[in-house]
Parts: structure tokens; C-alpha cells; sequence
């Protein structure tokens, strides 16, 4: 048996689940993961550096597999659309989390035990 | 000044490359990272756990992105594709696990300081 068939499967991270590690969605995430209480639909904006439609469309991903709540509530007779995490939120979140752990500590591994990978090829190609 | 705007962008994380965190390919690259010397085709897709037409199909990507080289060679008269991380690659990868490792931090710090985050109305749905 090979190295590669013992360890097959060893970089494959099925736990990266996709819905959450998308970039905007994870900095969504983790911004309400940060604001327990919620966060209006424009302070999320800021955070994340997003435009008004594109936060809309990855809060209806998120919304839809479960993961946020967003309710919309009128604050001094303003309408207001407040942002929050659910309970299956923040464990998937909790979940995916620890998966991206690993990933950084396979990565710092493998960089540290290949301190000069680069192969000469790249230094002077043919 | 709000506490959201004086923020603005904390959650961004635009350095977090896209055509590294998609997750295959984040998979791809940090068997690369991990073996300096190239692996096999095949091998690759063991420890990944792919398809041979997704695995192509994600090494075209990173190959357009000049982040890896593939070669085909022979070996004992048989046919052989060789991947490695080129220069390029494994320097925008280091710049892509910096920003990671802040993800995870910035993660691990809010689920430390909201230990029981979880809204009460997803305990008791309305």
C-alpha cells in the first residue's frame, strides 16, 4: 500500500461545509457569531464590506439552510432588519470551525516541515 | 461614530483568495504544500478524494493561476501527469493561510466570548 492510498482522503475536508465557507457568507457568520444580541442589516453591511444585494443574497442562503434568523421590526418608526445567528447556527459554525483548525494546522505542518518547497523550476524555468 | 462603522470591514477578509478557498482546491493545494517533491495525478486524487474530471478540472484553474505546474512525463513506458506548487503558489498560499489563521481567531475568540449565544427563540420557536 502506498502513502497516498493509507492516507487517502487525508486533504479532502468534507466538513468544509459550503454553505458557510463561501467568503462572504463565512464573514457574516462570524460577525453574528461575534454580536450574539444581532446586527442590523447595515451594520452587517459594513462589517463585511458587502453591497446591499449581495448581503441580501447570501442572507437568503443562510436563512434558508437555517443557519440565520432576520426579522424585520420598525425602530422608531423607521423599518429596521435585524440579523441573528440561530441555535443550528452557531452549531454547524462550531462544527465547520473546528474543521478549519485542522486545515490551518495541516498547512502550518506541512510548511514548516518544507521551509524551501519551491522546486528550482520556478527559479529558472526551462 | 458607530461601533459598526469604526469597524468597517473587520469581517471583509478579502485576502482570502478565491481561487484558493474554494474547497477542493484548498484540499489541492495543501497536499502540494505537503509534498515539495510533486505528487501523481492519482495520488493527489486519493488524498483529496475527487473525481478524475473535477480533479482536472480544479488543476486547470490553479494552473491558469500559474499557483501550480503539471507535467506529463514517463514512467517505466507508462504515461505519468507530475503536479507541483510552483513559487508563485506557495507564496500566495502563505499570504492565504495568514488570513485564515485570523478567520479561526476571530472565530474562536467570539465563540469564547458568547458561550451561550444561542437565542431563545430558537428554544421556543413563536
Amino acid at each position: 500500500m502506498s502513502e497516498a492510498e493509507r492516507d487517502a482522503g487525508q486533504f479532502a475536508y468534507e466538513g468544509l461545509d459550503r454553505v458557510i465557507h463561501e467568503r462572504a457568507r463565512l464573514g457574516v457568520l462570524t460577525s453574528l457569531i461575534a454580536h450574539p444580541k444581532g446586527l442590523a442589516f447595515g451594520d452587517l453591511r459594513r462589517l463585511c464590506q458587502l453591497t446591499d444585494g449581495n448581503l441580501s443574497r447570501h442572507l437568503q442562503v443562510l436563512q434558508e439552510a437555517g443557519l440565520v434568523d432576520v426579522a424585520k421590526s420598525f425602530e422608531r418608526n423607521r423599518p429596521q432588519t435585524m440579523c441573528h445567528i440561530t441555535a443550528q447556527g452557531r452549531s454547524r459554525y462550531l462544527d465547520y470551525l473546528a474543521v478549519l483548525e485542522q486545515v490551518v494546522r495541516d498547512a502550518a505542518a506541512a510548511v514548516k516541515a518544507n521551509p524551501a518547497a519551491a522546486p528550482l523550476s520556478d527559479l529558472a524555468p526551462a
